[in-house]
């Protein structure tokens, strides 16, 4: 956790300047993977449940549904211009096929609020059917874009 | 980035098994660190407008302001039980005043949804008035409850 980001929030109080650039590549590489960490962590329930791990719990599912539509539209702007290098899983293809890169996260992002949409009417089998079509959009990117471990 | 966090979703599609615990430790401190840094993302363009150090844009505002009132109540549940040990600047006091930890984490979340409440009206004056709240809830709790660098 970079402290210096809750000092500048906190130094607008006592209006000394403690400057910083958003949208350094490193703090854009590591905004991403927190973004990426916290879309996971939501992801994880509803994939248990999908799977008939846990069992099917309708709030629960539009809860986890509903972040992740929240989240779903804050992925590109973690892809500046030069944070292809550094400690990043993100293949510089990304910026050579830009265009496709954000088409493919707008699909993500599409058929995330999608899900929070369906969501609503608490119907299991249509929780699972539109959850694959997100677990799809995640695959789609990764299998092009994301550096295999 | 957990890669088998993706495969968990995508196997969901082939039914094949990948189980891991939600919740384990260092999954919990993996995604609080995560959700710090995109909640610090969204709230550095605000301290900066509030600073005076970019021009007020009540549309960004509004919208950061927005997120920021999405990820407020996702912040507990990255604190379970015996987290406290590893790679976290959490404190262990979080887990022997837990009420009170709690209760700032509240104090966050209710003063981080007014601020999305409060942006609705494009006033710039009453966005930097309720940005220090938030800023000073930030503040109330990490005084308390996280290590120092």
């Amino acid at each position: 956790m970079n402290k210096s980001r809750l000092l500048a929030a906190a130094s607008a109080l006592t209006l000394s300047a403690l400057a910083f650039a958003h949208g350094k590549p490193d703090d854009a590489i590591d905004y991403r993977m927190g973004l990426m960490t916290v879309i996971g962590w939501n992801i994880d329930p509803l994939g248990a449940m999908v799977k008939g791990k846990t069992p099917f719990d309708a709030a629960d599912f539009a809860k986890h549904a509903n972040r992740i539509a929240n989240l779903s539209d804050q992925i590109v702007e973690g892809f500046p211009k030069g944070s292809d290098q550094g400690h990043t899983d993100a293949k510089p293809d990304i910026w050579a096929n830009w265009d496709d890169f954000q088409s493919k996260a707008k699909d993500l992002d599409t058929q995330a609020k999608l899900l929070a949409e369906v969501a609503k009417a608490n119907d299991e089998a249509k929780d699972k059917e539109q959850f694959k079509k997100v677990a799809e959009t995640c695959k789609a990117c990764h299998d092009k874009y994301k550096k295999k471990d």
